[in-house]
């Protein structure tokens, strides 16, 4: 399976848009943050929602990458996010992903989004995944 | 009530990230659209889905608008995206909004997502947002 | 493809447990409707919201068998229902399903949902269903 | 804070149409379980929807009322529910139920759903619920 640097040099890659970086990915999970600064920012002072949810699908994406090895064509089929808290506008946002379901052709998952230092949380996803037909004996592994 | 223009006004000064323009606006509902470049598309040459939810929530948010005027600290309380088909990476995304309730404390909407072109839906999203509590008399009108 | 008998007698053979009858089906849409008695209330005389769920469900399910025949294995994957006003405690539930996308794997529809004589919903929903293979030649027909 | 044994007896009197009976309540959660007979299963012998929809749902108001106390009038506002493996036929659905928020007017919460027996989950919920004003010093007690 992947290291963290190697999925982190994939997403500079391939989604140089993304500010996401990795903090830790495996065991049916994962944790990203991404930066907060002006550009993440809406009237209010708080963090933008799509900035969240941007944040929850990288999240998602990685911890399925974690278990199924690089495979770009992934693709979310459904998001649902519950934003909870105003984010703080001066924290990161810290992104804590664990796989409720990794099959075949479908994987699910939920994600726990925080302002980086506070414990209650800012935001909860919950987003599904389109696998594709892989190869036995590729580098993406078997599945679990 | 806001004009397409105010309310295309005030997206581009609040909201300097994003780049959605404003279609349509009114009879509870919006249209906007958004444009497609290098920036949105992820791999396999599709428009990634962060950018489409980014554009139902702006889609909501301009509908609320023409409702009750620009209230700036109108925020997301939830939102859910299906994705349904691959969008082109070549034409715009087109975001139809219905707002489905507009109460005194909160508005829910559905937006259907296409690629400008296209006939069948790229992706549906339905959002919740909680609106803050107005004075009588201001210009944010009296409410549905 | 079947009947809105057909599907009538469908249900009640195999869904035993729905009071769910069906007003209409085709052409990617269904209506159906849900009597209303002292069984589907809660405290506060308002319809409780599994009861709701449950008639989105079936009307989800009877626009699906309108397209592609009585095919019992359909299953739901998801679904997202948004609670708006209180429904009447007098009148039947009425659901009106409107088909997104019905592919060959995955079917999306939203489904707005009345008390009798009201104008405005008391929700709405959003499912996804997981269709199985199925052979061609079968009377569940060729897929949209 | 009501016992498990106040939040039972509440439910057999409000909701007499539920099977659902609980485990555990407090510190934020709740687990309650559903029985599982020929009334709850559909077609392929899976346990239906629907039912996982309540018992999602019976979960979050009794984790809600362990906070708040039995407050009869909080109302669900919103259910995503993704449905993630067959249950089986012959064991009770245990729902396991953890608040994310519980605010003055909105409470968040998750609920995992188990076939008793099996360690992966059959489904997995989100519920938004509305709570109405209550008075200080009612037996609703002050809000966390």
């Amino acid at each position: 399976m992947p290291t963290q640097a190697e999925i982190t040099a994939f997403l500079e890659a391939e989604f140089p848009q993304t500010k996401c970086t990795v903090d830790a990915v495996g065991d049916f999970g994962a944790t990203v943050r991404h930066p907060v600064s002006l550009a993440e920012l809406r009237p209010g002072g708080t963090v933008s929602g799509p900035v969240l949810m941007a944040v929850a699908d990288v999240a998602l994406y990685v911890a399925i990458m974690g278990e199924i090895g690089i495979v770009p064509l992934v693709v979310s089929t459904s998001l649902t996010v519950n934003f909870m808290r105003k984010p703080s506008s001066t924290a990161e946002i810290v992104a804590v992903c664990k796989l409720l379901k990794l099959g075949k052709n479908l994987a699910v998952g939920e994600v726990t989004l925080y302002s980086e230092g506070l414990v209650e949380p800012v935001a909860h996803a919950v987003g599904t995944y389109s696998i594709p037909p892989r190869k036995a004996g590729t580098d993406a592994g078997s599945e679990a």
